[in-house]
């Protein structure tokens, strides 16, 4: 991770203070090595030992309260203006600090909606709540899933190339795994290939590596979010492939889809070749929805509805997530109106974020066709990351 | 990791719901692969993307709530007897096992005193509390961290083994290192060596890489929890380095004091000598108050206490702390009576417990004494998991 964007990322939430006028927000961890707050890597730039409070003041003010060993350290890092650092107990200075600023609304590092701006654990929370006993400035607290949604989603000119070249990257390694498949071959002998294909241009994951990538194929997987198995490639099977990098620090996350030519075809059965122009269709009619400004849910809508009125089940997922630091990223998502995504879907689109698009859809007694495309966010629509796939890719 | 040490690990978790009259242990988490509670991958042995529950029973069931998307891959990791899957929210299904099971006391993955059972964040916590409105689920809820520190704590024959060979690898590259360093390299260049030669072994680093290791030359160093610098080793400095390394999911973790000969010298001046015997001293003394039953305050009190009594500054942190799959695992230390360490110092010691014993002193004009040794707790006493450093090493 680069101090550079660091500092970058902790003057752009000055300024999202500034404009959604909270006065304070305040990263509180301990022992972050072991749990990590999604947002210190991108607004702290090294681990906390014991318990740690980070405040980035809307007065661009920027402070951080570690232990005393560990202030050389947050020193050398220099992402933070004050260090200060304490012995026995992280409350006095704390304490001190929230007297003299005396902020009137605090944003803490806790969210029901968004797991990336949950990094406060209950323990600590407890803690925290403790420490302020006698004083008001836990009604004051409120969630910092705002700024991190904001602060995650919008994407720097020069993240954006980041994700770009991570993106290339992963349309290479699509390209080569192409001749790598084969009848025969197990999924877990092409997730091999593909992760060695990663390690070899010094890339790293964009998630956990027991399914990334994931590689289904034929009529009889899993389904997403699985490990890729020893199921072997048969002709007359659709395959497809999930996999994202991590490029210095950003992800990508596509998925391609392939057929598995059986003796004697020259294409695809039109079941096949019919799913997949589906597919390719709906993800058409979600790109054209997006645009700042609308919801997440409405476009899961287009893409769901062209899905189900071409006679497909629906998929059992979101239609697509934002990306950046991690796979999932950023807050709002383009969800389905369902309990479990909470108010997810309702958030409106912005400018600069990147979403994926990915809907699936099963083709009876072949397999699942999906592909997973990346949109940025333009001014008044959006633009493709990736070159999208445009034909089915068949395999002898 | 190995599925067959999370199967071993489950099993030991029913014995000690058993023992300590729990009924239920649940792990409550979504998105762990961005934030993953540790005991994740002690007992469940895979991620989970939506909300879900691990439910460990003391009768000897084990039961996995989780988004129906990863039904499948539950399965095939198999740790859990029973997988359930939902669509569209956890609520419904956590609500009829609680109701079925009808659990007294419910051991829940918060806590104040220790990180690593507190895997739960607060926002989820909050979600939590909502699923279970109109119920009086939430006032059955203890912290589990008496069953992960005894399961943490408590190594198997197996889990022993591992340590040794992680110990037996961080000795010979400290071996190694012996021979690169030298008056003129800087820190961050004898860092590099050494982790060069870690991943030379197909080994992981049991921290963060940053400080990993760290690496102290001279008299004007930073302290511990900083990492290396610029700053080139001289004649006259005290040289000292910690790191561990990653073997099969264990860590090691060891400290080693070097210093670097001036010209003709063919000893080390007599207060860096002097300085090496007393720590030396003291890591017995410590080592000798070692055994079941005793806190991990007394051990801090034998090795502090003997360091002040010749005249040198206290260290500024604990003694020890226990070793497993992260560098500081368990839950009670070998830690002083600090308020920042909360009731941990207090926590009786038990058989088969890993700790590291690393006090640290100053030598002025020189720079920092440390040694890092590892014991293992037996039935009456303790042993040294390390070879222990007898000898100041000495740089020409």
């Amino acid at each position: 991770m680069s101090l550079h964007l660091v500092h970058e990322k902790i003057n752009q939430a000055i300024a999202i203070l500034n404009e959604k006028d909270i006065d304070l927000w305040m990263i509180f961890v301990r022992e972050s090595g072991t749990m990590r707050d999604p947002a210190m890597e991108m607004v702290v730039g090294t681990n906390a030992t014991w318990q740690s409070a980070f405040l980035i003041n809307k007065n661009g003010d920027t402070t951080a309260i570690v232990g005393s060993l560990e202030v050389p350290n947050m020193q050398m890092v220099g992402t933070y203006k004050n260090v200060i650092g304490y012995l026995q107990s992280v409350k006095e200075p704390l304490l001190e600090y929230l007297s003299k600023n005396n902020p009137q609304k605090i944003a803490v590092n806790y969210s029901i909606n968004s797991n990336l701006a949950d990094g406060l654990t209950h323990g600590l929370y407890l803690i925290l709540k403790k420490h302020l006993e006698g004083t008001d400035f836990i009604e004051r607290f409120i969630s910092s899933e705002d700024i991190i949604a904001s602060l995650r989603g919008r994407k720097s000119a020069s993240e954006i190339e980041l994700m770009k070249v991570a993106v290339m990257h992963t349309e290479e390694i699509f390209k080569e795994a192409t001749k790598f498949i084969a009848p025969g071959k197990t999924e877990i002998e092409i997730a091999e290939y593909v992760r060695t294909k990663i390690y070899e241009r010094g890339l790293g994951l964009a998630w956990a590596e027991d399914h990334c990538p994931s590689v289904f194929t034929g009529p009889d997987t899993a389904g997403a979010h699985a490990g890729p198995t020893d199921r072997k490639v048969e002709k007359g099977h659709i395959i497809n492939m999930d996999f994202g990098v991590k490029y210095n620090g950003y992800c990508s996350d596509m998925q391609r889809t392939w057929y598995i030519l059986k003796d004697g075809e020259d294409v695809a059965p039109e079941s096949v070749q019919r799913g997949f122009e589906v597919l390719k269709t709906a993800i058409q009619k979600a790109k054209a929805v997006v645009r700042p400004g609308i919801k997440g849910c409405e476009v899961d809508d287009a893409a769901r509805n062209y899905i189900t009125q071409n006679g497909y089940a629906e998929y059992q997922h979101g239609l697509g997530h934002q990306l950046g630091r991690t796979a999932h990223d950023g807050g709002g998502g383009l969800f389905p109106r369902w309990e479990r995504y909470g108010n997810l879907p309702y958030i409106p689109i912005e400018e600069n974020q990147i979403y994926t698009i990915e809907p699936r859809l099963f083709v009876e007694g072949h397999g699942v066709i999906t592909m997973e495309e990346e949109v940025v966010v333009t001014k008044d629509g959006c633009e493709y990351l990736t070159n999208p796939q445009t034909e089915l890719m068949l395999i002898k």
